[in-house]
């Protein structure tokens, strides 16, 4: 099966994701500097979710770059870790018109969790075709970081009941662990090379 | 004449169709829980719509990766297709906001009835033109699995005169139906790839 | 220089034209089947322009698959044509909101006329790079259909100030005239197949 | 590292950064030719955005085919710079709403400098892992161009404080600059393709 074009179709969708949250920042109607003043949590919202969007792309395509099969639960495991990205946009437009209030930044968190486990149900389909003894397998081993990311997003959702700026405080903590391009696949790709050239 | 493109253009509509309907979603004013609720609808309407889409674009995927040829007619075909899941993201939205009324379910079905009825002129094009012992031609057969899901969708409509819950339910089955990968198509390809290697 | 990026921005670039268009047709407030009655226009200049970035699309494609080279004045001439069909979606809107009346239509004729344009620009750059014996070249010749559609648009705004429905029907029937993909490139690149081979 | 997949990526981003704008132009409810004139402004500022999103991609596409490897760093650098391009079509509706004032004005203007020295970073590192024997480095030499726009931006800016218009000029002339594909490059890579074949 084709995976250039599961690629493609992931970049299309990601894209749109990247680009239409900025339709969530309506032109403010005077044109003060004062006027941009109630966009700000808007923008942070905006930029966190930009940079989450940027983090998901990044390690899909190192992802999908290190294992050489796809099958039709690969694409189904793929689309469901789109939809749940999909909503992102919606849980950023309403963070950010709230001011970070308790609710909607459970409900941001509740979609990054999803989509954290959507990615780990497509590292283990993407695994079991392209087998134990593959690039991917190895360089994502017992996968600390993704268990990591899903106990930060839960305990995020948790303390958005004390107060949701520690929720938005765990959240980006996890996105500045994954910031970093993933070095686990990156590295034992290089080990491979380098194995192959002796 | 060039398939990639083929497949990149519809990649780039579909990635767009499944992305912007969930701008349908408005972001509510308020911030409880509850604002949530009056979503609920729409959400649902949100997930049918975006599994079809990612069905569509899972055997779209299948059926173009078995072909070897395309035409200007398959061209047009493919358009035609795309122009009735455009449509898909409107009937979804008048749907998800009239909480599952009569109308607008009977047309959400329509549109995926015509949506069934392209897909099957798409399928009729490209196997004129790659013939009739072309891999494609022998997986589709008699197209039972084509012909049964567009009496589906008329049956769907029709029972929304009784009640509109009724055609929803024969729309998510014939969903259910479409959510496995078209195994014949791969099967076929898998046997046309142990005879060459024996 | 790269041909096939070329082709990648200016698919996604129509991919999202014909896609967004579908969002002028806001989503009405009733559920009764009456309630779909003031869409109708709005559906049908809809049906129209997604015809007319459709031919867009299968004509680019033919043309760019019959060249091998592609320099900066082309990839200014595409961008070019692709601002004009950018405003098909915003002249579609208003065209369709406003019920065909003069002023609408006359605009929406103006954008199609200066996206004809831009497409001959585009032609001859193609020509310009490629060479007067290229396929392309000999294939449009002295690209009668190209000024006759031009023609056919200058006139269709003339009429608007007789009846808009007169611009319409010669917009239409330009869309008809190019409905049917470049046989002109397709015979001669068939021709020199055969030469070839012979 | 996948280089296709980046430029992918881009291209999907930048066609619809490029193409949303067009949604700023609301349509008019009027249906005389006047009711278009208040959209002059929103018209002449997305025709602006449109050739700065236009040059990006031009030498954006022109800069990636001059490279052969990219790395993390390199992705990230490339998301930095979409993320400010993302922002223009927010300015450029601010800007168009507002008639050219100050404030607005303004701020074009610092994100169209933001996404100058994003593109500086993003050059810088392309260079540092291809070396400074790469068609790139010596291309761009000390990227006078470059930090030249970079003077433009903040000058326009500065000078919105005694009239927005000469804000608006700068940028204007900054465009101008640019409008002309980077012929560094070009040139460059045309000397070594020579040098390869004496």
């Amino acid at each position: 099966m084709n995976k250039g074009r599961l690629e493609a179709f992931s970049d299309g969708v990601l894209a749109i994701i990247i680009t239409i949250m900025v339709l969530e920042m309506k032109v403010p109607h005077g044109d003060s500097f004062e006027s941009l003043k109630p966009l700000i949590p808007v923008f942070i919202s905006y930029v966190l979710s930009f940079i989450y969007i940027g983090i998901y792309w990044n390690n899909h395509h190192h992802m999908m770059y290190s294992v050489k099969h796809v099958n039709g639960n690969v694409l189904w495991a793929n689309t469901h870790l789109l939809f749940w990205l999909s909503l992102v946009s919606f849980a950023t437009g309403w963070m950010g018109e709230n001011h970070f209030t308790k609710w909607p930044v459970l409900i941001y968190g509740f979609v990054l969790c999803m989509a954290g486990i959507a990615y780990t149900i497509l590292t283990l389909a993407l695994i079991r075709i392209n087998g134990k003894q593959s690039t991917l397998a190895i360089a994502v081993g017992r996968d600390r970081k993704g268990k990591l990311s899903i106990i930060f997003y839960l305990l995020g959702m948790a303390v958005c009941f004390i107060h949701a700026f520690l929720g938005m405080a765990l959240y980006t903590a996890t996105a500045v662990m994954w910031f970093i391009p993933d070095k686990r696949i990156e590295s034992k790709m290089k080990d491979e090379h380098e194995t192959m050239h002796n």
